[in-house]
């Protein structure tokens, strides 16, 4: 199966969600559109209950049957990109779709409950969900307590949780996984503006996205961000023959590393390893120089401490580097890529 | 591509290992060969490197092509699996094959070493092969020094550390990574006599096996065993409705479960509440009780330490459970499997 | 020993570093000064190398010896501290001394290195000594690299790495280890302006600093921060009967809760369970309604991961909290200490 | 106070446990005893409840109050010890007291529940004692059920949790806490017969034991052994000026090295690269060749999975170490004491 171009408005393609077009898994499934790098295009993603949660009565593991979570819009073959290059995903917008969003607690999942893996004797804790309202205007979503009366408005701040590539050499991952590919990163740096870079597993890369969140808390501590559907428009580039190791992050102001590991300090290391050694290929300076400045200067964002591997962002302001351009100032080309309608 | 019986022998089936016959993932790939419940088949394995290393010169990360590492005979499609059942695999007979086997280390791999998760500022540690002579008469196999006169003989005690089926959901993974479908668990335990009961992820359940062991030390300090090709005789029973969350092995005299997890407290933690409730559904014991009984009739049997999950064997004495057959006796019935020449 | 007042100026009470003012430990010394509630004090910290490391040239490993690194000045006896309160610390002013600071690597520590717990068989890295200049006016450090022409100013970020009192129930700790009871805790957050809550675990509390940075990056990645000495100007506060578990913070604008444990996975979950029920008795929030508001709206400021504890902060706003003041609006009153000369 | 010795038959030292002979910490107290090298000592521990367990009624966490845990007979001044000497410590015999041990569940306490460190909002799990009776003819512990009609008879396999030293450098510690002291190490293999090298703190070492396990599952599941007061004869050596990192333990047939840390893969390579120092001073193999010779013919340990820090003991025979003699043959030595009555 695949589809091609479902709707295209001007020079901007245009992606519903639909049974069609979104998926599971990283890898093992055929491109349903094919874009080039330059040219935005637009998608559409459900919610990580698949839209399924509707109310506060809705349990999702009542109403969510496990595969079918965090399902993620795409592929989406990128023309170009082979095996072993680096994809630039630049995300230029990200809009909450709807009036709300939901959040809940997730019988054994969480940072703050037994799991499979941290494996306890406990009753799972009480599934639980949260409706928050959307004020688009005010950019604030508002909390509501479920036992008590007390409501807290916090500010919007959309991302995209889930941003992958098909993982090499054949392999087929879960969306709700983060690896090397990208995938279920949660990070809450991943929002408009932001530039991730992935390394390419396949030919046509087969980029998916999901799992939009109006906000994010640092960790995802209860496993659930303010789950929302989202559109969003990206554009890509190829950076032929550009090795990436894990997954990268720029913003106008700073680069970052993006480690997934486990346990945590594993993830810390992967994430400050690499930022060392891309500091060091950007400045010239060796490794323990290099090593010394991030010691100072760089700053760790929690992503998730609740998936099959955690993520932390290590990151460290452009402006200390000397105005090096990582990646061949790909991301100031992406931010300027310019969205006709 | 369906490759059917290669070879018969009387009633038992024997596969070798031709690039037909092996690969490197769990799930994507097509079987070489239907199996019924009971009946022996015989198959070859190669070791972990395929056979490339063939004197302490070569070395692995020059004669090895990443992602060409670990390859497993297989799969075998198993007539009448079905997702969500439990498969039940008994090593009947496991020989090394050849005079030699090799061990090495392996740039960025192995317990002391800096890895890609437990990243490192580093150099990596010299890789060197070692080559230990098989007495297979003796049943020993020889440690023979680098860069001294020194020679030790070892037990022989050989073993598979790759068995596994498909994963469910239609994922995919390396044939390197150990997890609930199996895979690379690398555990000392899995020895001739042993049952291994692994959880149906598909169809015809993909059975594959490799990467024997002459013998190994608790956790694969460095990474890599006294790696050996192997001819492995083996019998499988499908329990139709029974499911299984985490591999678990049976001996004549003890059950396991074996927990497939980081950080290593998360190993041994799954593998104990796994052992905890398999006790409980055995003896009737509530789960207070039988974690009682575990605290202090246990055994923790670190398996590796060094892949992408770890994993730990918790173990008890079947003697202990007053008489209870785990998985309706299929233990019983699979070490009962004549193989006739 | 007991040294009582040295030097009062007004009603500040100024206690320099000197041999018969600083140790090692936390408990197990005598107090130097006994201090009250709300009257502010001046003390003098020395550096973590106790001023030892005087240019690039001094390595670590060689001018300063274990055990004697580190360097608390104390500790101070507060009246009418009992076991079981808690202890508010209020820091008014830190101001780095001098013209520079020092950072070095220092053999088998920090985050990217093998260490005694995380047991490689690497040598040690290159042990490296940098000297940042103190520029007080800008507000800034001088990053300078050793092996190639590269300078960076980043901000000057005063902080405390080590706060503490003597542990309860007799213990002795390292001044180099974070604990409940504070000591190196080595988080940015511990800035002018800042309170921390503290259990008091003996009669007097026994409170001594340290370890002054004038700045560091999140982590401390190498393990050494831009390290000063210091003129700490704080003001304490009891709060009897009050019991703390875990080292708390409290700004203007959050408060924070600091895990302290290994591995960070722990950290993190430590850190945020203490704040999900400080929430909710804050709030009034039941325990769920809390972990749903903190996994929305908390940040998670990672401090050390490099000593025997890390520590995460696990942060919320208190603007969010609907008004409610911790420990009786302690932090309040110790903003408004005013510190006459 | 200094405590001389309490009662002399013959040459034997015996010391009861009173209130004036127990404590709970390692360092902090003065010697009730001195004793010299080769010459033997006998002493009785208390059960790490004190006693006042003494039906399945008493839960622990009521007629227990901490720290008033685990308590520790000593400590005693070894005549000759200084600091940065080792000590040896073999243990002649261990005889549980008693006619009854008791294990229980302990509020958050155990590897299979919320702790203060992976901190849940799960509830604790119901506290419960299970009384063990010991058949000392038979050397088994009968296991009886709670909930439901269950015996089983387990071997008796007498074992000290906690046997340790002074800390250097002025630390104390709790008695449930393991170290580099010693101190709570729980390993299953303190057994008689079995020599324990420390590194020595302070002059006069300080030796103190307790927590007698009537037997012990691996990692000390719930946190809690079969709990019994034990008749211990023990005698010491000192090694002036030799080096031990970490404890080790040397047995007629293994030395071993206890790993003590978090998480627990640190704990298995703390322990494995001790070990592989170990056996490379002894042969003179060099790092490599010994990491491999390690790897293959390597046992883990796993001690306890609950306490402060985790510890593993990793094992080699010595028969594979061409009849080197560890420490100087101070087992031999000391397995040939005679202890007369």
């Amino acid at each position: 199966m695949r589809i091609t171009w479902q709707v295209t408005v001007a020079d901007l393609t245009v992606l519903d969600a639909t049974e069609a077009t979104i998926g599971y898994t990283f890898g093992g499934r055929e491109p349903i559109a094919r874009i080039r790098p330059g040219e935005p295009v637009r998608l559409r993603t459900r919610d990580c209950f698949g839209g399924r949660v509707t109310s506060t009565a809705d349990l999702p593991s009542r109403v969510c049957r496990f595969p079918f979570l965090n399902p993620v819009t795409g592929p989406l073959h990128v023309v170009g990109a082979e095996a072993g290059d680096t994809l630039a995903v630049h995300l230029i917008a990200l809009t909450p779709v709807g009036e709300v969003g939901f959040s809940s607690t997730f019988p054994h999942f969480g940072a703050l409950t037994g799991t499979a893996a941290t494996a306890m004797l406990h009753p799972p804790l009480e599934e639980r969900v949260w409706e928050y309202a959307l004020d688009h205007r005010g950019q604030t979503v508002r909390y509501t307590a479920r036992k008590s009366a007390f409501t807290a408005d916090l500010p919007m701040v959309p991302m995209l949780g889930t941003v992958g590539v098909a993982p090499a050499h054949g392999e087929v991952r879960p969306s709700v996984v983060p690896g090397v590919h990208g995938g279920n990163l949660d990070t809450p740096l991943m929002r408009a503006g932001t530039t991730l870079y992935l390394p390419v597993g396949r030919g046509g890369a087969l980029l998916a996205v999901g799992d939009g969140h109006a906000r994010q808390g640092d960790g995802e501590l209860c496993g659930v961000a303010v789950e929302v559907a989202m559109d969003v428009t990206l554009a890509v580039e190829v950076l032929s023959g550009v090795t990436t190791l894990t997954p990268r992050l720029e913003t106008d102001t700073a680069i970052m590393s993006i480690g997934v590991a486990r346990p945590l300090e594993d993830t810390y290391r992967a994430a400050h390893r690499d930022l060392v050694e891309h500091v060091s290929a950007m400045t010239g300076l060796d490794a323990l120089d290099a090593y010394q400045l991030v010691s100072q200067a760089g700053r760790a964002h929690v992503g998730n401490v609740v998936d099959e591997n955690y993520t932390i962002a290590a990151a460290i302001d452009k402006e200390l580097l000397g105005g090096a351009q990582p990646y061949l100032g790909a991301h100031r080309r992406l931010r300027a890529v310019e969205v006709r309608r």
